[in-house]
């Protein structure tokens, strides 16, 4: 018995308190994506294998699918299933199967959970959520766009109440300097360049060197290290003064979205970020909580030339975002400033004193709903001060009493003060103060 | 290429529009269920096999998990894993699982997708929603706690603007006429009377005959079919007397929630409803749409006397309601009154001239969110006119077009007229009338 309600390890679930701070966090990311005209989306757990795979990602880490108790699949088979591993590849298929009935520019947001088999850690889940909003056209992409997506998640982390750094770099700039440096490799570099922060220079030089041993590794890191000081733009070859161009442009229209001075203080250009993986072709972008840097990056992603490659003959140049909202949660949880409290969603406690009470405690909690109000009804007889403590700690701050004529005593557990002969509508209009 | 875009038979998706309906629903559903003082909950999409089983659903109907790619699954393996199939077995393993750390009466609502290898066909899925509302105590159950569910719920399908009838009934009822008939198979005969409507009388009387000879099918149908004319309470047995006087509370206690009227034109007691499953203990309850009725049950559920009967020492009294969202969405977006129409979130649209008018196009854009409006920006310059069809088309009503000054001309699709000169705060006024 004990062994099937023991947790499975890296899938985390709440208790209520929790899953409500949880939900109270998607709430507020959504609200702010849709102030941008994103709309929602929602893709199937399972994606085909065939779609999944080849896609950067280690296939032993895809949960594929099979039917439980059955031999020989057939075409009714689970065989060729496997669970989505992040919502970028589903966004890819999605676009290309429904090209013909979606408007481009598709701007689109979309939070759920993806399931990656990795050994579970602290921070690590084989089930998270990750919260994601794309940019996707079917014609060449404004950097505004860049601008936008970036603007986005920076609002939607502000109204988290976060304090964080929003690091920008652009792909072009560092294959640039590569090419300066004598590397052909470029993708290759970039994705070990992306481990600076993880493993230091020493090992990332002993990594480029051993990559493309005629490049000269040593350089190009001591450029990148003194960069901002050393390099004027015309110094830099054509790749990397566009990408510092674009760095710049997208900079400026960022600044319109949010003011100067929250750009200043909130965003930074920052050479070494690299991202992992190899769809990205400029913007890239990471986010680093300055209360817990050693979460690594809440908020990644960047522009890609060309997102459906390998589903559609069509280019579908995009840019975009990815909060790793489980990851987040598992660290706003522990901090005072975001704890959860209330366990509940009602914001009146009607009691009950005694059975025969009953029915007036009915037709009060069904007046008060009606007046818009959210209402738990106890319906198991217990003494008062019993009910009202248990109704407090769960995070209720009123008990609405019923009194005769339809009307009812409002008690503020905070002061233990009662106010009697309360309409329904008289609560409704206090509680909203 | 094309088969890698190809859908996914069973695990329906939806278009924008679509999307945007279905959240609606379910933002109507969650609201209703809030007022109850419900709390939300989600549970992983896995659970043990273990814990799966055994619970009345053909195995070979549940999608397992595997690793991709690798022989030898050891600890860290996937093998012991299957995905959910319903959302009441998950609720009995964390209610048993996290006992000491909730409040009882536990109230919760849960909105998840559930999979199931059924053989699809129309209205059939592999990945489908339901919305389940649950109250489980862990001392004796008032019925005031049935009446309770069957109200939300009630509320929720009338939210929705569905017209319905719900047909009530008490197990108990069922099994003490069954009893008069010399049935001992009670539990078996109930799954047989489940079908009475699928299949009709004569072929449940031949499997009632088939499954206990001995009893008296003919005349237990006979009796039921004209039920309400024939029967006074006294003439019954003590079950059944037990299970009419339930009915009887429950409905008294629903008009007071209701109202009389609403519960008179909406709800019918209904001696055939029987529920395939083995845990219901008491009330039971279906839900017809009166607009179709071809759907099936699109909203049921009863009461249970222990509900982690298998996981748990404690005994877990409940009652709860299942919604199946996937399945009255299909039809409801079927129905002109309730087709999808919009495919954005966005409120007022910015149009874009000329790449010149991008900077106070992002300006006002940024203003207007600021002032808590939903806002797509144009990022593509195009024609006016082609812009606003496109805009329209997508459900927009409002187009602002920047003027000096931070202030903007607001366009009203429907009338083509403009008024010019106002500050966002005066179009966000205008918006909310």
């Amino acid at each position: 018995m004990a062994n099937k309600i023991s947790p499975i390890s890296g899938f985390p679930e709440y208790l209520p308190a929790q899953q409500l701070a949880f939900n109270g966090i998607v709430s507020k990311i959504r609200s702010v994506y849709e102030s941008f005209g994103y709309v929602p989306l929602e893709t199937p757990a399972v994606e085909r294998i065939d779609t999944l795979i080849s896609k950067g990602i280690d296939s032993k880490e895809v949960y594929a699918l099979r039917r439980l108790n059955t031999q020989g699949e057939g075409d009714d088979g689970a065989k060729d299933l496997a669970l989505k591993f992040d919502l970028t590849v589903p966004l890819a298929r999605y676009v290309s199967q429904h090209y013909a009935n979606l408007t481009f520019p598709f701007r689109r947001y979309q939070v759920q959970p993806v399931w990656r088999g990795e050994r579970a850690k602290a921070g690590r889940y084989r089930q998270f959520y990750q919260f994601d909003i794309d940019y996707i056209a079917d014609s060449p992409l404004p950097l505004a766009a860049d601008a936008e997506i970036l603007a986005a998640a920076h609002q939607a982390l502000t109204s988290l109440g976060l304090k964080f750094r929003m690091r920008i770099n652009n792909r072009k700039l560092l294959i640039g300097l590569l090419q300066e440096y004598k590397f052909s490799k470029t993708a290759e570099a970039l994705k070990v360049i992306d481990d600076l922060e993880k493993i230091g220079t020493e090992k990332v030089m002993s990594n480029l060197e051993e990559l493309e041993p005629s490049a000269n590794a040593k350089g190009f890191l001591a450029d990148i290290r003194n960069f901002m000081e050393r390099r004027p733009l015309a110094s830099l070859n054509a790749t990397a003064q566009e990408g510092a161009n674009e760095i710049e442009q997208v900079r400026l229209a960022l600044e319109v979205l949010l003011g100067r001075k929250t750009v200043d203080d909130t965003t930074t250009f920052d050479i070494t970020i690299a991202r992992g993986l190899d769809y990205y072709t400029g913007t890239v972008v990471e986010t680093t909580l300055l209360d817990a840097p050693e979460l690594g990056s809440i908020c990644s992603g960047g522009r890609y030339e060309n997102l459906a490659e390998s589903l559609s003959d069509r280019k579908l140049p995009g840019v975009g975002i990815s909060i790793g909202l489980s990851r987040l949660f598992s660290w706003m949880e522990t901090q005072p400033q975001f704890a959860p409290t209330a366990s509940t969603t009602a914001q009146v406690f009607i009691p009950l004193e005694s059975d025969a009470a009953l029915p007036a405690a009915t037709a009060a909690a069904g007046n008060l709903r009606a007046a818009g109000l959210m209402v738990e009804q106890s319906l198991h007889a217990q003494p008062l001060p019993t009910q009202y403590q248990k109704a407090e700690k769960r995070g209720l701050k009123y008990a609405a009493i019923p009194e005769e004529n339809g009307k009812v005593t409002l008690r503020t557990f905070a002061t233990r003060s009662n106010q009697s002969g309360l309409t329904p509508a008289e609560v409704a209009a206090k509680l909203k103060q």
